[in-house]
Protein backbone atom coordinates (compact mmCIF):
# COMPACT_ATOMS: atom_id res chain seq x y z
CA UNK A 1 0.00 0.00 0.00
CA UNK A 2 3.29 2.22 -0.45
CA UNK A 3 1.91 4.96 -2.57
CA UNK A 4 1.64 8.47 -3.38
CA UNK A 5 -1.33 11.15 -2.88
CA UNK A 6 -0.50 14.09 -5.00
CA UNK A 7 -3.61 17.24 -3.59
CA UNK A 8 -4.20 20.24 -5.46
CA UNK A 9 -6.35 23.75 -4.99
CA UNK A 10 -6.88 25.22 -7.71
CA UNK A 11 -7.75 28.61 -8.29
CA UNK A 12 -9.71 30.93 -10.98
CA UNK A 13 -9.12 28.36 -13.71
CA UNK A 14 -10.24 29.45 -17.58
CA UNK A 15 -10.06 26.78 -19.92
CA UNK A 16 -11.27 26.36 -23.09
CA UNK A 17 -14.41 25.48 -23.72
CA UNK A 18 -17.09 24.82 -20.46
CA UNK A 19 -14.42 21.74 -18.58
CA UNK A 20 -16.37 22.72 -15.31
CA UNK A 21 -19.15 22.64 -15.68
CA UNK A 22 -19.32 19.26 -18.01
CA UNK A 23 -19.59 16.17 -16.48
CA UNK A 24 -18.54 14.19 -20.34
CA UNK A 25 -15.67 16.92 -21.08
CA UNK A 26 -14.20 16.20 -17.52
CA UNK A 27 -14.72 12.90 -17.47
CA UNK A 28 -13.15 12.28 -20.64
CA UNK A 29 -10.41 14.33 -19.92
CA UNK A 30 -9.43 12.77 -16.57
CA UNK A 31 -9.93 9.08 -18.00
CA UNK A 32 -8.03 10.07 -20.78
CA UNK A 33 -5.05 11.12 -19.21
CA UNK A 34 -4.63 8.39 -16.43
CA UNK A 35 -4.81 5.80 -19.64
CA UNK A 36 -2.63 8.35 -21.61
CA UNK A 37 0.01 8.03 -18.68
CA UNK A 38 -0.09 4.46 -18.15
CA UNK A 39 -2.56 3.89 -15.48
CA UNK A 40 -5.33 1.79 -15.54
CA UNK A 41 -8.92 3.00 -14.76
CA UNK A 42 -11.34 0.11 -13.84
CA UNK A 43 -14.72 2.18 -13.60
CA UNK A 44 -15.58 6.52 -13.10
CA UNK A 45 -18.67 7.73 -11.84
CA UNK A 46 -19.13 11.60 -12.63
CA UNK A 47 -22.22 13.99 -11.74
CA UNK A 48 -23.32 16.72 -13.23
CA UNK A 49 -24.90 19.56 -10.61
CA UNK A 50 -27.52 21.80 -11.72
CA UNK A 51 -28.44 25.07 -11.24
CA UNK A 52 -31.81 26.54 -10.36
CA UNK A 53 -32.81 27.14 -13.82
CA UNK A 54 -31.30 23.72 -14.73
CA UNK A 55 -28.46 24.61 -16.50
CA UNK A 56 -25.06 22.34 -16.26
CA UNK A 57 -23.16 23.21 -12.74
CA UNK A 58 -20.38 22.29 -11.06
CA UNK A 59 -19.19 18.32 -11.47
CA UNK A 60 -17.60 15.44 -9.03
CA UNK A 61 -16.53 12.57 -9.94
CA UNK A 62 -14.02 9.90 -9.58
CA UNK A 63 -12.05 7.57 -11.68
CA UNK A 64 -11.28 4.26 -9.87
CA UNK A 65 -7.98 2.96 -10.89
CA UNK A 66 -5.93 -0.37 -10.34
CA UNK A 67 -3.68 1.57 -9.48
CA UNK A 68 -5.98 3.96 -6.75
CA UNK A 69 -8.32 6.84 -7.94
CA UNK A 70 -8.55 9.97 -9.26
CA UNK A 71 -10.77 12.35 -7.86
CA UNK A 72 -11.60 16.00 -9.03
CA UNK A 73 -14.25 18.48 -8.08
CA UNK A 74 -15.12 21.62 -9.48
CA UNK A 75 -16.68 24.79 -8.76
CA UNK A 76 -17.56 27.21 -12.07
CA UNK A 77 -18.61 29.87 -10.44
CA UNK A 78 -15.49 31.04 -8.83
CA UNK A 79 -13.82 28.81 -11.39
CA UNK A 80 -12.01 26.67 -8.29
CA UNK A 81 -11.02 22.88 -8.29
CA UNK A 82 -9.72 20.42 -6.34
CA UNK A 83 -7.96 17.91 -8.00
CA UNK A 84 -6.17 14.43 -5.85
CA UNK A 85 -4.04 11.89 -7.66
CA UNK A 86 -3.29 8.46 -5.32
CA UNK A 87 -1.09 5.53 -6.97
CA UNK A 88 -0.05 3.15 -4.94
CA UNK A 89 3.10 1.55 -5.94
CA UNK A 90 2.25 -2.08 -5.23
CA UNK A 91 3.47 -4.13 -8.37
CA UNK A 92 5.99 -1.00 -9.83
CA UNK A 93 6.45 2.54 -9.28
CA UNK A 94 3.50 4.54 -10.35
CA UNK A 95 5.11 7.85 -8.93
CA UNK A 96 6.32 9.60 -12.37
CA UNK A 97 2.53 8.09 -13.52
CA UNK A 98 0.94 9.94 -11.05
CA UNK A 99 2.86 13.30 -11.66
CA UNK A 100 2.23 13.31 -15.06
CA UNK A 101 -1.86 12.85 -15.35
CA UNK A 102 -1.88 15.34 -12.38
CA UNK A 103 0.44 18.25 -14.06
CA UNK A 104 -1.85 17.23 -17.17
CA UNK A 105 -5.44 17.50 -16.07
CA UNK A 106 -3.94 21.26 -13.64
CA UNK A 107 -2.52 21.96 -17.62
CA UNK A 108 -6.13 21.85 -18.80
CA UNK A 109 -7.63 23.51 -15.97
CA UNK A 110 -5.44 26.86 -17.11
CA UNK A 111 -5.32 28.03 -13.54
CA UNK A 112 -4.06 31.27 -12.26
CA UNK A 113 -3.22 29.50 -8.75
CA UNK A 114 -2.64 25.81 -7.12
CA UNK A 115 -1.64 25.18 -4.15
CA UNK A 116 -0.48 21.57 -3.83
CA UNK A 117 0.13 18.92 -0.94
CA UNK A 118 2.32 15.89 -1.30
CA UNK A 119 1.10 13.03 1.23
CA UNK A 120 3.53 9.39 1.55
CA UNK A 121 1.08 7.00 1.76
CA UNK A 122 1.12 3.65 3.40
CA UNK A 123 4.81 4.13 5.34
CA UNK A 124 4.36 3.52 9.20
CA UNK A 125 6.59 6.08 10.55
CA UNK A 126 7.69 3.94 13.27
CA UNK A 127 8.01 0.05 12.62
CA UNK A 128 5.61 -1.89 14.70
CA UNK B 1 -14.35 24.40 -1.73
CA UNK B 2 -13.08 24.82 1.43
CA UNK B 3 -13.27 21.82 3.27
CA UNK B 4 -11.29 19.14 5.19
CA UNK B 5 -9.54 16.11 3.81
CA UNK B 6 -9.36 12.96 6.57
CA UNK B 7 -7.04 10.46 5.17
CA UNK B 8 -5.71 7.53 7.30
CA UNK B 9 -3.64 4.30 6.55
CA UNK B 10 -4.44 1.24 8.44
CA UNK B 11 -2.36 -1.94 9.32
CA UNK B 12 -3.37 -5.21 10.39
CA UNK B 13 -7.58 -4.70 10.54
CA UNK B 14 -8.87 -8.04 11.43
CA UNK B 15 -12.58 -6.70 11.33
CA UNK B 16 -15.72 -9.41 11.44
CA UNK B 17 -16.15 -11.70 8.15
CA UNK B 18 -13.98 -11.21 4.73
CA UNK B 19 -14.58 -7.20 4.78
CA UNK B 20 -11.37 -6.59 3.10
CA UNK B 21 -11.78 -9.22 0.09
CA UNK B 22 -15.70 -8.23 -0.32
CA UNK B 23 -16.74 -5.64 -2.71
CA UNK B 24 -20.78 -5.39 -1.69
CA UNK B 25 -19.09 -5.69 2.02
CA UNK B 26 -17.16 -3.14 2.04
CA UNK B 27 -19.21 -0.78 -0.40
CA UNK B 28 -22.39 -1.58 1.92
CA UNK B 29 -20.81 -0.06 4.82
CA UNK B 30 -18.86 3.10 3.30
CA UNK B 31 -22.36 3.91 1.51
CA UNK B 32 -23.70 3.66 4.69
CA UNK B 33 -22.20 4.88 7.18
CA UNK B 34 -21.84 8.44 4.88
CA UNK B 35 -25.89 8.16 5.07
CA UNK B 36 -25.83 7.44 8.26
CA UNK B 37 -23.85 10.31 9.48
CA UNK B 38 -25.91 12.94 7.36
CA UNK B 39 -23.56 12.88 4.27
CA UNK B 40 -25.28 12.39 0.69
CA UNK B 41 -24.31 9.97 -2.03
CA UNK B 42 -24.94 10.91 -5.29
CA UNK B 43 -23.19 7.08 -7.04
CA UNK B 44 -20.22 4.80 -5.91
CA UNK B 45 -17.64 2.27 -8.03
CA UNK B 46 -16.67 -0.62 -6.07
CA UNK B 47 -13.65 -2.83 -8.09
CA UNK B 48 -13.54 -6.25 -6.90
CA UNK B 49 -9.91 -8.14 -7.59
CA UNK B 50 -9.45 -11.84 -7.84
CA UNK B 51 -6.62 -13.62 -7.01
CA UNK B 52 -4.81 -16.30 -9.75
CA UNK B 53 -7.52 -18.45 -8.45
CA UNK B 54 -10.27 -16.31 -9.24
CA UNK B 55 -11.35 -16.18 -5.27
CA UNK B 56 -12.27 -12.26 -4.04
CA UNK B 57 -8.66 -10.71 -3.27
CA UNK B 58 -8.64 -6.78 -2.75
CA UNK B 59 -11.39 -4.29 -3.14
CA UNK B 60 -10.95 -0.66 -4.64
CA UNK B 61 -14.01 2.21 -4.37
CA UNK B 62 -15.49 5.59 -4.49
CA UNK B 63 -18.39 6.69 -3.13
CA UNK B 64 -19.02 10.05 -4.95
CA UNK B 65 -20.87 12.78 -2.41
CA UNK B 66 -22.83 15.92 -2.76
CA UNK B 67 -20.34 17.46 0.10
CA UNK B 68 -17.01 15.64 -2.36
CA UNK B 69 -15.73 11.69 -1.96
CA UNK B 70 -15.08 8.56 -0.04
CA UNK B 71 -12.00 6.44 -1.22
CA UNK B 72 -10.97 3.18 0.28
CA UNK B 73 -8.53 1.01 -0.56
CA UNK B 74 -7.49 -2.77 0.63
CA UNK B 75 -5.05 -5.25 0.73
CA UNK B 76 -6.16 -8.38 2.37
CA UNK B 77 -3.20 -10.36 2.22
CA UNK B 78 -1.91 -7.19 4.87
CA UNK B 79 -4.55 -6.37 6.61
CA UNK B 80 -3.93 -3.01 5.18
CA UNK B 81 -6.29 -0.37 4.01
CA UNK B 82 -6.02 3.58 2.88
CA UNK B 83 -9.22 5.19 3.68
CA UNK B 84 -10.07 9.15 2.53
CA UNK B 85 -12.75 11.33 3.72
CA UNK B 86 -12.91 14.69 1.99
CA UNK B 87 -15.63 16.92 2.23
CA UNK B 88 -16.31 20.64 1.47
CA UNK B 89 -18.42 23.34 3.25
CA UNK B 90 -19.71 25.08 0.27
CA UNK B 91 -23.56 24.98 1.91
CA UNK B 92 -22.61 24.29 5.98
CA UNK B 93 -19.91 22.94 7.62
CA UNK B 94 -19.73 18.81 7.20
CA UNK B 95 -16.52 18.71 9.19
CA UNK B 96 -18.41 16.65 12.13
CA UNK B 97 -20.09 14.48 9.76
CA UNK B 98 -17.12 13.88 7.53
CA UNK B 99 -15.10 12.71 11.05
CA UNK B 100 -17.89 10.91 11.85
CA UNK B 101 -17.93 8.57 8.93
CA UNK B 102 -14.08 8.06 8.51
CA UNK B 103 -14.04 7.13 12.58
CA UNK B 104 -16.49 4.46 11.87
CA UNK B 105 -15.43 3.04 9.07
CA UNK B 106 -11.96 2.90 10.96
CA UNK B 107 -13.78 1.30 13.61
CA UNK B 108 -15.85 -1.27 11.61
CA UNK B 109 -11.81 -2.30 10.01
CA UNK B 110 -10.45 -3.35 13.70
CA UNK B 111 -6.77 -2.45 13.00
CA UNK B 112 -4.07 -2.85 15.08
CA UNK B 113 -2.62 0.53 14.00
CA UNK B 114 -4.22 3.72 12.18
CA UNK B 115 -1.51 6.54 10.60
CA UNK B 116 -3.85 9.72 10.13
CA UNK B 117 -3.17 13.09 7.90
CA UNK B 118 -5.72 15.70 7.80
CA UNK B 119 -5.70 18.72 4.84
CA UNK B 120 -7.77 21.82 5.32
CA UNK B 121 -8.71 21.86 1.55
CA UNK B 122 -9.26 25.26 -0.56
CA UNK B 123 -7.80 28.02 1.79
CA UNK B 124 -5.37 30.29 -0.37
CA UNK B 125 -2.12 30.56 1.93
CA UNK B 126 -2.00 34.21 1.22
CA UNK B 127 -4.85 35.67 -0.39
CA UNK B 128 -4.22 36.32 -4.02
Amino acid sequence: MNGLHLIADIYRCQPKGALLARRDALETLCVGECRGAGLNPLGAYFYQFEDDDGDPAGVTGTVVLAESHLAIHTWPETGDVTLDVYVCNFSRDNSDRARRVFQRVIDALAPAETVRHEVIRGRLPVEA
